[in-house]
């Protein structure tokens, strides 16, 4: 089996095994306050949002997590499915592999035949060719094309890259050429305010925070090191960094609400300009206007408390990937049985679990939800606070 | 037995045997000013009060507990000669049961026979007919009306109500038709700012917290779904939450310290609101003067110190229920021979703990008790803090 | 043996016994700035300072403890030999038991025998008449009075007081009439700003802060209540507070960090006003001029870092008691043989303590000390921020 | 052995032995802001940089450790050789032993043999007569002079000095009559602000923190007490401080990261000030301008993200000395083998943890480095913003 591919497993297997942490997803600082009249009908209420020029029932995105190998071919024609029973969206794992060997495409493509009215999104690497980046999307007929950025992954792989310089001119120029809207995401560590604002600038409109607090890459990667199921010359050449360092390196990252206020934050500022240079009459090479900016939330997100704390912050949609293997797959990683019930009753339950928090903010959609208090407190706010965010 | 009936006992069961938690009632964060002069001579605190036209002996009040089943009716019986003999106000428990069953009427009268002086108040749910709410007034000749607003309960139960729309409305309705004052009570979970100004603007005057660090309804109602008394269809359906939520619903509801902070803070605003439109001369719409509103705290009361502090705070009047329930019952539920001695000790020593902690700021009665300084710390402060409400 | 000079006996016991808390005395969240230069001869530095009108070799008062009974004679002779040897002031404990029974002034008087030229202090509640007042102060040439405000002990005490209300006109009157001045102090539950404002305009220029910390006459009177050595038939009566005031009051009190930091700041409140009403020329009725108050912090005091952390601050002197009983007597509060030696060696260390804090600060006496940077962290940082006195 | 000889093999031997702590070094409240971007090519990253007029591979200083006895010679010799091979800078343990006996100074000159061509540093105490200094320069041909300043070492060696009061004026002479630039650092309880006030005043330029956090002299030199190796007379004279006492000696200090702000927030102040009295044209008793000012951040650095950590907060090097020994030496302070091996592996596992923050923070070069967002949490936030230094 090519390194690749052995990696595809690998990551399953490891992020199935690991717990969480050590930081949080950062949403035990976000109160939401109760209101104790509510005014809601909770059967009535209605979570359904337009996304990608599509309905979804759910403001949810099963977010990137596997294909390139065949033994995962399974896995993305499940949640093919999975997406299209709950009316969620889906994004598929890193194309890289087809885009290499081209016998890989239908790895990804079951996913699209499984769910051919659906929400799909494609998933490449900011090193990726702006040619190749068509590919992946036409391969899926995605409807959009998540371009994920990971430095601390790859730092932590022995195959990774070490050179980042060219990323965002490389994005900008994906974005350019793309048919589609393009997603920047984070894999576990979020972006920042600064990157943000870069990402505006380079014409990017869509934001996965991609925070930490779920799956850990750092720690993923440090499993596959120990206990490397191929191993390479080069393993043991890595001087490994040292403890102090690779505690720090464990603990990185944005948590995601922290991740999520940041972006939010600059994505205002962003709209403050856009209006205000509008204003004076330069309409000529503005940004597409600031309101389209969309805001995803991801990144340890387990439960519907969650989902409507993160919408309450102003995201437009909230991501999970790890906690929905945890349902389809046996903890092994193997396939099961009942996997896609249990997924697909994850899924209802999350919905339960944001409708009653919905309910008890006394919020029926999500508009209204989007305009309740809530209270930041702890180590969030105190970020916030220190960063002029608040 | 009818479902409801057996609920009552469920719910006297499950509320000795479950402890606090998992919040705090905010009390804690509460800090008095010690005034090592006093001033006061302790054997001449007076703590009476007027309450709904009459006089306590103390600014206190046995929530609405019980009552709608035969084996109820000794401890409304128990509770309305306790009240008599401390001189304290009591509410009896939803009248619901004999609004459908007339038969019922009695286990609530016997608090009024009880008590034929004291201030004795009647309870419903908000979903009740006007006339319903009347009826329930006339069968214990109260002094006022409780209205509960439980939403986080009935999300938890699987018979309970899940649309809450038409609560403000009856409200307002059973307000104007109320020939008594109609009081809103939380039952666990706490009011909110914005939930105070709502009741306000409808016409309500007394506001009762209820707010959590005491009772935990959605514990207790997990309890019983775990053991269901009457094993019911719809037991077996009903999806539960994810682990993660049901975590946030266990946690869910604004501590009574803050509960009674954020109600409070609205009723100052309604009440310069109130006098600057007397300003300006609108006088004929207007809502009655601002000074009659009367806020209860309570959640999780149990010691004369919290009463102190929530006078200090700018309450009327305290409330007391699960606590009382301690000393009345045995821990399973069961009568007991000396429980209403009991009970009258622990309003006593209650009494004394008050009058402890005001001889040691230099307040000798309520007024200037309410003059007091008192210091906010800890999470209650930082809440507060982050809402604008410090 | 009467109840009263019993106590006595069970107060040392028991204070010897117990261990501090459940409050600190504030001092760990008061931080110096060390400076790395120094600038200072350790062997040079001088803490002299002058005292109700006579020199001490240390900023020192070993604060009152006993009296009133033959069996602590010996503890008030030793206390003097100590207090003269190492050059700081003494208190006696309270005399009213001579008061009553003039054939104990003795056990008083010994301790100006043991230190005739020393500066020595009387000491009486605030319930005592003027003329007594001054018969104690005449029975030990005391070179000042102490009156001593104890409103949570009297309380825990079966047979305390409870009336409160003539205490601060009699320390009036007492200052009035006094031929030195007048000291008022707590026993462990601090003073507050409002409590120093009020004493301040009674006339009172000498406050000692008696925080909590250290000795806690809550504790120890609840320990004398269950193994009561003189069984009254009070005892049985008295109804005991329940579980949570009984925790509330055990908590009572300002530590002695705060209770310091809020004298101190009514204190400069008081210069100014003193100040600005000078100004436009009230000088009539002025009160003595506001730099003649002086602050004494107590209350939990171990080593001569918090000595060097209480001058920083503003006091002008510290104090003692529990602390230097610990070295004087067996932890059974008998005598022992070398226990005077080792109460000289405890100040001798406090002092080396303090000096070489001065050092590390780079402050060669205490006026230099006064001057020194420090920082408020913690829950001392919190509550004065609350209380608008930061 | 004399008794100063044998006390570098004490330190040493205790240095390794002891745990660090009670205090951190503070870097775990400094928060680097992910930047998911990156935008830097890790493999180009440059940490080169100028320093006392030579070139150094990695802004790094081996801080002064030993020297003085022919035992240690080696060491020294290791560590030129260390420090050539791994372009950092190196300084010697005090040269006080030499200036006693002129027979000692090979024992220091090795380490310049070692590094013909690198940056070696003298070291002195504050005591030393300005001729000695120079002679102390001189015997290695030193880059730069190191005074160390230590007061709370002195205080608890029994043989350590107690008077400090000339010690700055001597520090400004020694500044007038070097030839090379003068360091002022401490060893382990850090450098304020008003010192550093004092010190720039003085025409000092250079000024290393040496906070708390790593290597703790206090716990040294306690541990030599207890475990002395030369028994002398004066040891069991010495009265102990108090519990208390040696609990804050302990734990005196300012922690690095604090330190370091705290410095630097007086060098930004005296920039301003150098700034605006040049303005105004009185060019000549200025002091060098402010630009030319040199922090070094040490005290408990171990890992490259620290040394990230305080290059952001705006050191121009960091210095280790501790963790260096840690691999050089056998855990009991023996030579071994592939020490100098693991101690060059050291600092470049130390630099690649550095450029892996530097590549997760988007910068290149140290001079990017500077101008990163950081966040101050925790206690160092706390103290930075009572001191009004935030
Ligand atoms: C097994 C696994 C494989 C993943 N593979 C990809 C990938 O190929 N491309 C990508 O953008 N993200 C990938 N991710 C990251 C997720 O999309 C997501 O950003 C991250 O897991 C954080 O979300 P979570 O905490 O909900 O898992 C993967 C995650 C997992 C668990
Ligand atoms: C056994 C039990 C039954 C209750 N029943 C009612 C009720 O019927 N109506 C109501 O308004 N509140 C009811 N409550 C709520 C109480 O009135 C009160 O709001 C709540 O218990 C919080 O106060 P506590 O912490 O002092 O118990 C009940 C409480 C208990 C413990
Ligand atoms: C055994 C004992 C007896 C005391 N008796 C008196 C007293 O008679 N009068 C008084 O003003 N304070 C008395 N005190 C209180 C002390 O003067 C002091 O205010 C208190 O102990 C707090 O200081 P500490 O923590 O250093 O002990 C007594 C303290 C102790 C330990
Ligand atoms: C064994 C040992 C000996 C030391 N000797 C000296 C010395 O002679 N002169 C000096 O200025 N610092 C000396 N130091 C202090 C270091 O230079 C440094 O300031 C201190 O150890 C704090 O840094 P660290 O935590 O990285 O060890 C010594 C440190 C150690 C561990």
């Amino acid at each position: 089996m090519e390194q690749r591919q052995q990696r595809k497993l690998d990551h399953i297997r490891h992020a199935l095994a690991l717990a969480d942490g050590p930081q949080t997803n950062g949403f035990e600082d976000v109160r939401l306050v109760p209101q104790a009249l509510s005014g809601v009908d909770m059967n009535a209420i209605d979570l359904g949002c337009a996304f990608l020029g599509k309905r979804l029932r759910l403001p949810l995105l099963i977010n990137a997590i596997t294909g390139g190998t065949a033994q995962v071919t399974g896995i993305n024609a499940a949640l093919g499915r999975v997406a299209r029973q709950a009316g969620v969206a889906l994004a598929v794992g890193s194309q890289a592999a087809a885009i290499r060997d081209a016998s890989l495409w239908p790895t990804y493509r079951v996913a699209r035949q499984a769910n051919p009215d659906g929400v799909l999104i494609a998933n490449v690497n900011p090193n990726v060719a702006v040619a190749d980046a068509l590919r992946a999307i036409e391969a899926i007929e995605a409807d959009g094309l998540q371009v994920h950025v990971n430095v601390a992954q790859e730092l932590n792989m022995t195959e990774g890259d070490r050179d980042f310089h060219r990323w965002l001119d490389n994005i900008a120029a994906i974005v350019k050429a793309s048919p589609v809207p393009v997603i920047v995401k984070e894999v576990g560590c979020g972006i920042s305010a600064e990157v943000t604002a870069r990402l505006l600038d380079a014409g990017v409109r869509y934001i996965d925070t991609g925070g930490a607090g779920g799956t850990n890459f750092v720690a993923i990667e440090q499993q596959r090191r120990q206990v490397p199921a191929v191993q390479t010359a080069q393993d043991a050449q890595t001087p490994s960094l040292l403890p102090a360092d690779q505690a720090a390196l464990m603990a990185w990252g944005l948590p995601t609400a922290v991740s999520l206020a940041e972006v939010l934050y600059a994505v205002r500022r962003f709209r403050r300009e856009a209006r205000s240079s509008t204003a004076v009459g330069q309409q000529e090479h503005l940004p597409a206007p600031g309101d389209d900016v969309h805001v995803i939330a991801s990144g340890g997100v387990r439960g519907g408390f969650e989902v409507a704390k993160a919408l309450v912050m102003g995201a437009s949609l909230v991501a999970v990937a790890g906690e929905v293997l945890r349902y389809l797959l046996t903890p092994q990683g193997d396939w099961h049985e009942s996997g896609e019930q249990a997924a697909l009753d994850y899924l209802d339950r999350l919905q339960r679990g944001c409708a009653t928090a919905m309910t008890m903010v006394g919020s029926g959609d999500i508009a209204s939800l989007q305009r309740c208090p809530y209270v930041l407190t702890g180590a969030t706010q105190a970020w916030l606070s220190q960063r002029g965010m608040n």
